[in-house]
């Protein structure tokens, strides 16, 4: 199987219940992959390298390789700890160094971001927002996570975006629900996340009926989300993806909660007449991830 | 008057009260300033334009200009309206071309962007800032604003950060109050800008007691507004600026409530520790803004 370069690359989603690896090439084509169940850090890492070899085996040696993590991650090069998981409510996580782990066995560079910084590169070099420089890539699932490029480059600074932990203002038919995040209670993934729903409603959505009030009620949180995006980041476009947003009837509602929340202020087409073009969903779908990780290999050469 | 380059360079910084007109050198060194007030659009523009005049005559010709001016303003140099103020609040405002007048004018390059983005540049190169390359810059006043750089630039995007209309969380003794802003209410400049202040307590903080609950209220939305800059643009910093902030017990009350409502989930000695170092005041001071302005016309050529 020829590339367009002859190189290969490794890339790993590395997410808090399941880990995918893969090898990929310049073009963003994935020619080969496996997935495992995320257990404690030294056997899963173990089992990480064990699966790239295996996977390299039949193709030829990795140039790079590209890690997309569930964090909080230390993305800064002159920290000591570059490349470490940081305290995670993941248990037995924090403090694994799984960058180090990759480059010690694989003598390659390693390049290493947030998964949803990683699936905002991907979107950005081959899915929904090519030639947009300003984006944000949002995931609603177990945990609510975005990453996102300013100027043609991934945010990083004092750490990564966290904006799941930003605090919503209560919905009214929401007020008595305590939120399910264990540092916040209430922020935005502790009440719009898949787990705060089944909290609330004893199911996820495909069980709720369409005149349920967990709909509007989800789609008022993420689009106060959205709109603090907009407010802060700035974005030309913003990316909804993850297992809720799995649920279409959700993606207009958001958009009319964005407009909203932001109440005219910004009389901007992409938020008014424009705004389907706006909030999208991603088009890599459920690939963006693990596109991400590739993305960030390219990006480590 | 020698400057290092012998250039000089025509800085404005035009607000919605006043506007002030100064000349500089690339060193950062303000020769020659004035300032008047804001009144209609032509008479101001007019009153602008004499000004640099008057104030480059007796030193030569101006190299570039820069803008900092009151929002929001189009800052996508592809679009039809680039330079100009976009719908404002500010009567007779919306829809003046102030970039091109200038422009016309003078026939130099003009640096233009919001104040606070200008005032962030200020203290990035000559401030509080320097070697920092993701910041924020606050100003809580007759409004408030904010300007951001990440990886050392300027964040434009769809617009600009306006991240004075972020909603916070009402603060329990702070219920009954339906804010200022004429677009939001009760959003972060609705509830803690000078005039929301003074619509609550009928005076400013001046002549209210040490006791007056207003101090809590205030540190708290301070608080937010930090811990959602935080979670999205990531600042390795953040400057507080503004007249609201010459109340100096303020400061290390909101460093307090960013903490609170960061709940101890990004563990970073940045934001424990060292937060001191982490949220400051501008040390450029009141200087910021017209500093800003000639740090634009700096970046302009």
């Amino acid at each position: 199987m020829a590339t367009s370069t002859g190189r290969y690359y490794g890339a790993v989603e590395a997410g808090g219940t399941k880990f995918v690896c893969a090898i990929g090439d310049d073009a963003g084509r994935l020619l080969v992959e496996d997935r495992f169940a995320t257990t404690e850090p030294d056997a899963t890492i173990a089992t990480m390298i064990a699966t790239l070899h295996r996977l390299a085996a039949g193709l030829g040696p990795l140039s790079a390789i590209g890690l997309g993590s569930f964090g909080p991650i230390e993305l800064r090069r002159e920290a000591p700890r570059y490349g470490y998981i940081l305290d995670t409510p993941k248990p037995g996580w924090s403090g694994t160094d799984i960058v180090g782990a990759l480059a010690r066995e694989f003598r390659v560079p390693v390049g290493f971001d947030t998964d949803v910084n990683g699936a905002a590169l991907a979107e950005h070099r081959w899915g929904s927002s090519q030639n947009v420089a300003d984006l944000v890539y949002l995931t609603i699932g177990t945990g609510i996570g975005g990453g996102a490029i300013v100027g043609g480059h991934l945010v990083h600074g004092l750490l990564h975006p966290e904006v799941g932990h930003l605090y919503p203002r209560k919905h009214a038919r929401d007020a008595d629900f305590p939120g399910v995040c264990p540092f916040h209670g209430d922020c935005l993934e502790g009440l719009a996340s898949g787990p705060a729903i089944i909290a609330r409603c004893g199911s996820s959505f495909e069980r709720l009926s369409p005149d349920h009030p967990q709909w509007e009620i989800e789609a008022d949180y993420l689009g106060q989300l959205c709109a603090a995006l907009v407010l802060t980041l700035s974005p030309r476009r913003i990316v909804l993806g993850g297992g809720v947003m799995n649920q279409l009837r959700l993606l207009p509602m958001i958009r009319l909660r964005l407009q909203h929340w932001l109440s005219g202020y910004l009389r901007r087409d992409e938020l008014l007449g424009q705004i389907d073009s706006y909030l999208v969903p991603p088009r890599l779908g459920a690939r963006a991830g693990i596109l991400g990780a590739l993305a960030l290999a390219l990006q480590a050469l």
